[in-house]
């Protein structure tokens, strides 16, 4: 073996694969007093700690833990590469989340010390360092999406089995190449760990977002482009809408951000440049 | 003038009334290529100092400010009595909220150390010590809602004037007597910031919850619950729906849930004794 593959093998991280029940089905009365029988999503505690420190707790629906934890290390910051991580182990026994890291995490005392609430659904923290980071990140200025392509992930995404479908309350992340393969769906009980989770898998896997459209339910308030942007992705379609501060850091960032996508409809309102017929 | 009104006049809270643009209309490009202008509400970042400590830095549209700083300090239990504050200054020049107490924060550093990212729009973050202290919440049993007022609270909501309708992407909040008399009235974009805008005003206007109905356009995950408890109020409709940990602790708590609630149609989830024919 070369000492470079005995390198790749050495750093693969080391994931457990758990695996819980998503929804569960309640009794409830309707308005006429019957009995209903009515789908939930899941909602669960998930601690993570990295090297034995406890860092966060998480609430999530539980369907893609490690892509979550992976996701959320990565979206803010605290490791540079996900080789730094030795390994993942997810118990929902204890609802814990164990990441040991191969040498550490600089100054993570400082660095998770400052809290910013935001109006994310769901895991809405970002720590203040990130906001100062954000202006360093380069998106490619010749990525494209065409029209009907727009329009085909939207018809993917109504056509795709879902949770939402069946339970509600939860929102949904996809990742899209620009001819329209789907090529992750998450669902969960916040739009921020659905799009951490396929954060962590594009870290895990080395897939780059440059050539990708990231597709939400959700809003895309500033911290949902800000972790597009982080995720090295220049499109992001959303079926909902977008905020003041969402749409500046989108212009600013070099991001097309298609709002309001609905069968053939949408409001493309930052850099149109970036859309072909 | 009496010891007694003295002392209630010496403990008024010094409030400042900030006002701020909550939409504004943007350019953007329709499926046609067509100019369309379109409204986006304000997000806007507003770093809460308690006594010159920097505490958190919310998202928020900008529309009842003061109530949603006083409404998070109570909701985050920070401080036991809205008579501990001397004033909350809200200055949007500089995008900071200052707070000063009459007494200090007990030990707000260890307090403030442990973190929640929960499932919520918006000001997801709860404290953990939280957790172990809502045991201790007795709601009152003989609260009722009649059912033609679910319906005509519903109905109330879906004749509002609204920042939803003319610009998407907030949640909204309202709090109702049992008669479904609208009390208040709160849009942000993260579902939290409404109701800890709700809390706010309830806790400066020594409101109780004991006979109050919570509306919410979104989601009753577990956070949402634990609020609603600590403000006090046994009934609680969402027009969206609830997750598992949402349904565990109404059920623990004593809180009627009333899910999809939507022109004369819901499900009532928990507790189902609260409702009047």
């Amino acid at each position: 073996m070369n000492s470079s593959i005995a390198s790749q093998v050495s750093k693969k991280v080391d994931l457990t694969r758990s695996s819980v029940a998503l929804v569960r089905e309640v009794l409830g009365y309707d308005e006429l007093g019957r009995e209903v029988r009515h789908w939930i999503p899941a909602e669960r505690a998930l601690t993570v700690y990295v090297d034995k420190r406890e860092l966060v707790t998480l609430m999530t629906m539980g369907g893609q833990t490690e892509l979550l934890v992976l996701g959320y290390l990565r979206n803010q910051r605290l490791l540079s590469e996900v080789s730094d991580i030795a390994s993942v182990q997810v118990d929902w026994e204890v609802g814990a989340a164990v990441v040991v890291t191969r040498n550490g995490v600089d100054e993570i005392e400082a660095r998770t010390a400052q809290r910013v609430v935001t109006t994310g659904c769901g895991q809405g923290t970002v720590f203040a360092s990130l906001m100062s980071e954000i202006e360093q990140i380069h998106l490619p200025s010749d990525a494209y999406i065409k029209q009907d392509k727009v329009v085909e992930m939207v018809d993917i995404i109504r056509q795709h089995p879902s949770i939402y479908k069946k339970a509600g309350s939860v929102h949904a992340c996809a990742l899209f190449s620009a001819q329209a393969e789907l090529l992750q769906f998450v669902e969960d009980v916040g739009r921020h760990n659905a799009v951490d989770a396929i954060s962590g898998k594009m870290w895990l896997e080395g897939i780059s977002g440059n050539d990708k459209i990231l597709y939400t339910t959700g809003r895309l308030t500033s911290e949902m482009v800000i972790k597009a942007a982080q995720m090295g992705i220049p499109i992001l379609l959303s079926r909902s809408g977008t905020t003041e501060m969402g749409l500046a850091l989108a212009e600013q960032l070099g991001i097309s951000l298609f709002s309001r996508c609905s069968g053939r409809h949408f409001i493309l309102l930052t850099h149109s440049e970036r859309l072909q017929k």
